[in-house]
C-alpha cells in the first residue's frame, strides 16, 4: 500500500538528504547508477569558479584558489566512502582510461615475475569498456583475456595474471564478495583490479579490508558529479611506488614545475595524474562527492547501505507480487548479492525497449540495457520509498495497457 | 607614444571581438597562452547545461542535448582553425593522453615496416609533458628519444621514426615552418606528430596543406576552453583507418551501443575517443571555441595572425627601445619565425621570477619559466596596443625602480 510507503519515508533516517538535489518533480528517476541526480550546490560553485576564479583570478588560481590541489582534494573525500586512506586516491581522466594505467601496471608487473601467466580472467558481464581495454591490453602482450562467470566460478590456475571485476555487474546488478574475490586471486598468485563504478557511493567497499590491489571508479554515477564527470584511481600503498605508470605526463612528475626534461615519477597516487586537472568538472564533482559524505552525519555508508537495501527489496517484492506473470527479476533475491540496482527481464518475449520508454513517457525513469534488460537504479540519498511503489504501478499500467507496443522510438543511444 | 597606440586600436579591425570576453579591468592579461580568458558566454551556457540539460533532462539529454556529439561537433569547429576537414578532429580526454595515443600509433606504425627506424626526434625545448610521454613510449618498445635543436637541425636520418614537435615553442615562442619540417620528415622516411597547444587559435595553420600526419592540441590556451579544458587529435584521412589506437575505450567502439563484449574501431578519428565525453567541460570550451571562429566574419585567421604579429613586434621593438640594457629578447625578431607570445630574459642575471611576480604585483600578468624566461602571451582577440604600451612602461618601472628585489615568494608552482 501506497500508505506504508510513505510511513517508511516518514521514518526513514536519511530521508532529509534528499533536499540536497534539485529533481524534477514530474519525475521518478531510477537512472542514477547512469548519471547522479543534480546536487542544488553545483550551480552556483561552478559559477563561483568560472566568474570569480577563473575570469577575475585567472592564471593565478592555479594556486590560490586550490586548482592543482583538486584531484587530491577530491580523491582523499572519494577515499572515506571507499576503505582507502587519505593520499592514496586521486581524481584523474575517464575510467576507461584509469583502467589502462592500472591493468598496464600490473600486467607489467606479474609479466615481470612470472611469464607463464598469460591470462586476465575478467567477466562478459562487466562493462564493456573495460573489456576493450584488457582485449587492447592482452593482444599488445600477446596475453589472453578469458570471460568467466565470476559469481560462479572464477576459473582462476597457475596462468592467471591478473584479475579485472566490478563488485556490481552493470547489467544485473548482481554483487560479488569483494573479499572471498580477492583472497581467491591473491591465493592463484593473481594481482585483482576493481572497477567500483557502480559501488562508490552505492554499497560498502573496503578496500584495505579485502587487501586489494588496484581500483578505477566513475564521478558520474552514484557520486553525481556530472555528466562525463573525471574517475578516480587507488593503488595500494604497498606496490603503488613499483611502477610508473604508461601515461607519463608533467602531473605524475615528481617535481612538475621543475620542467626537467626527463621523467621522474612522483611517489604515491600523484603518480597515476597525466595532464591538466579539469577544473570546471572537479568543482562540479566536489559537490557531488559532497552530497554522498553528507551521510557520515547520518549513520554513515552503513545506513546508507541499509536503505539501498531496503528500497531494492521493496522494489523485488512489488514487481514479484504484482507482475510476477510477466516479469522475471534478474538481479539476486538475497540483499547481500545485490548492489543498489535491479534488473528485469520480461518473461513474454516483449520489447524491454519498449517498456523502458512507455514508463518514461509516466515520468518513471529507468533504462533499457541490450539485448533484454530494463535496469532500475535505486540511488537511496534522493530516492523514496513512495518512488518505489509509484514505478512499480507505472510498470503495472505499461504491461496492463500494452501501451509499450504503440510505441516507436528512433533512437536508442544510451548511455552507462 | 601611448597615442600611437590608441590610435592603432581604433583602426583594428578586430577590436570589437574583444567585447567576448569578460577580463578583469584591473589587469593587463598576458598569459593567455598559458590560462585564456573567459568569455562572457560561458557562464550562461555552463548554467543552461547544468540547471536544464542536466538536472532535469538528465539522462535523456545524451541524446535530446547531443552530449554524445559534442566531441564531435566541437572538433568540427577546431577543424576550421588549423587546416583539418569535418569529421577530421574529436576532442577527447587531455593533450597528454591523446599524445600517448597518436605517438603508440605512429611508432607502431613505422616499426612494423622498418625495425631499423627506433629513434624518436624531438625538441629540448618542447613541453616537458610530451618530452616524458616520447620517453615512456620509447623506453616499453626499446627505441631511443633524442632531443634536438629544431629550428637549426633536425638530424634525421634512417634511423628516424617519429618526428615530435610543436610549431611554437612554449619557452622562446620560435615558430617552425610546419610545410618545411613536415616535408623532411617525410623525405627521411619518417612519420611527424605536431603538438598545436599553442597554434590552434593563435598562427596560420594548414594540416592539409602541409601533409602532416597527427596533430593534438590544448583546450585551455588561445582556444579558451577554461582550465584544464579537454584536448583535441587529429590524425590525416589517408592513414586514420589503419590501426586502432591503444586506449579502446567505448566510444572508440564501431557500435558502443551495442554493448558488445569485443573491440572494433569506429572508422575514422571517432576511435581516438576512449570513455564518456566530460560534457560540462565540452560546454564551456565551445564557448571558447566560438570567441575564436567569431574571427571568421572580420577575414578570418589571416587577419588575427596579422594583428598577433603586429602586437608582438610593437612589444619588442618597444621592449628593445626602452629596456636594451636589462632585457634580452629570446624570441626571434623575424615574424615569421615567432608564434603569438615573446619571451624575454635579464641581461644582467637578475631573477626572471621575481620581475615577473612584481610585474603582476602591477597588474601585468605574464608568466616564469623556468629557469630565467619572462613569457608574454598576446592573444589578439582581447589584447589591445594600448595593453602593450603599458606593460612595457610598467616593465621598465620595475627594473629601474629594482622592486624585483624587495620582493619574496613562497610558491612557484605556474601551469604552462
Amino acid at each position: 500500500m501506497r500508505a506504508d510507503c510513505e510511513a517508511l519515508d516518514a521514518a526513514d533516517p536519511l530521508a532529509s538528504l534528499r533536499t540536497q538535489f534539485s529533481l524534477p518533480p514530474d519525475q521518478i528517476y531510477l537512472d542514477g547508477n547512469s548519471l547522479g541526480a543534480l546536487p542544488v550546490a553545483t550551480g552556483a560553485r561552478l559559477q563561483a569558479v568560472v566568474a570569480h576564479e577563473w575570469g577575475t583570478e585567472l592564471i593565478r588560481s592555479w594556486n590560490s584558489a586550490g586548482w592543482m590541489d583538486l584531484p587530491n582534494r577530491i580523491g582523499d573525500k572519494i577515499a572515506r566512502l571507499v576503505g582507502a586512506g587519505p593520499g592514496e586516491v586521486v581524481v584523474a581522466d575517464s575510467t576507461s582510461v584509469n583502467l589502462y594505467k592500472v591493468l598496464s601496471v600490473a600486467l607489467d608487473t606479474i609479466g615481470s615475475s612470472d611469464e607463464r601467466r598469460t591470462t586476465i580472467i575478467s567477466d562478459a558481464s562487466m562493462f564493456p569498456s573495460d573489456l576493450y581495454m584488457a582485449e587492447g591490453l592482452a593482444a599488445a602482450r600477446g596475453l589472453n583475456l578469458r570471460l568467466v562467470d565470476a559469481a560462479r566460478d572464477l576459473k582462476l590456475d597457475a596462468t592467471t595474471a591478473v584479475v579485472l571485476l566490478t563488485p556490481v555487474s552493470y547489467r544485473t546488478g548482481e554483487l560479488l564478495d569483494m573479499h572471498a574475490v580477492t583472497a581467491a586471486a591473491h591465493e592463484a598468485g593473481a594481482l585483482i583490479v576493481w572497477d567500483l563504478a557502480h559501488s562508490a557511493g552505492a554499497h560498502l567497499v573496503d578496500l584495505h579490508g579485502c587487501n586489494a590491489d588496484y581500483a578505477i571508479g566513475c564521478g558520474y554515477k552514484y557520486l553525481n558529479g556530472g555528466p562525463g564527470a573525471p574517475a578516480f584511481v587507488w593503488v595500494h600503498p604497498r606496490i603503488v611506488n613499483a611502477r610508473p605508470q604508461p601515461l607519463t605526463g608533467w602531473l605524475g612528475h615528481a617535481a612538475p614545475f621543475a620542467f626537467q626534461t626527463s621523467y621522474t615519477p612522483a611517489d604515491g597516487i600523484q603518480r597515476y595524474i597525466a595532464g591538466t586537472p579539469p577544473v570546471l568538472s572537479l568543482a562540479a564533482l566536489e559537490c557531488g562527492v559532497d552530497t554522498v559524505l553528507a551521510v557520515e552525519s547520518f549513520g554513515g555508508m552503513e545506513a546508507l547501505r541499509r536503505k539501498s537495501v531496503a528500497l531494492t527489496t521493496l522494489f523485488i517484492e512489488a514487481v514479484l507480487y504484482r507482475c510476477a506473470g510477466t516479469m522475471e527479476v534478474v538481479t539476486p533475491m538475497e540483499p547481500t548479492r545485490r548492489g543498489s540496482q535491479v534488473s528485469l527481464r520480461c518473461r513474454n518475449g516483449s520489447d524491454a525497449y519498449s517498456i523502458v520508454q512507455a514508463l518514461i513517457a509516466r515520468g518513471v525513469v529507468g533504462d533499457f540495457r541490450a539485448p533484454d534488460i530494463l535496469r532500475f537504479g535505486f540511488t537511496p540519498l534522493y530516492t523514496r520509498f513512495v518512488d518505489v511503489f509509484d514505478a512499480v504501478e507505472a510498470l503495472v499500467n505499461v504491461l496492463e495497457t500494452r501501451a509499450y507496443e504503440a510505441l516507436e522510438f528512433q533512437t536508442r543511444a544510451k548511455v552507462t
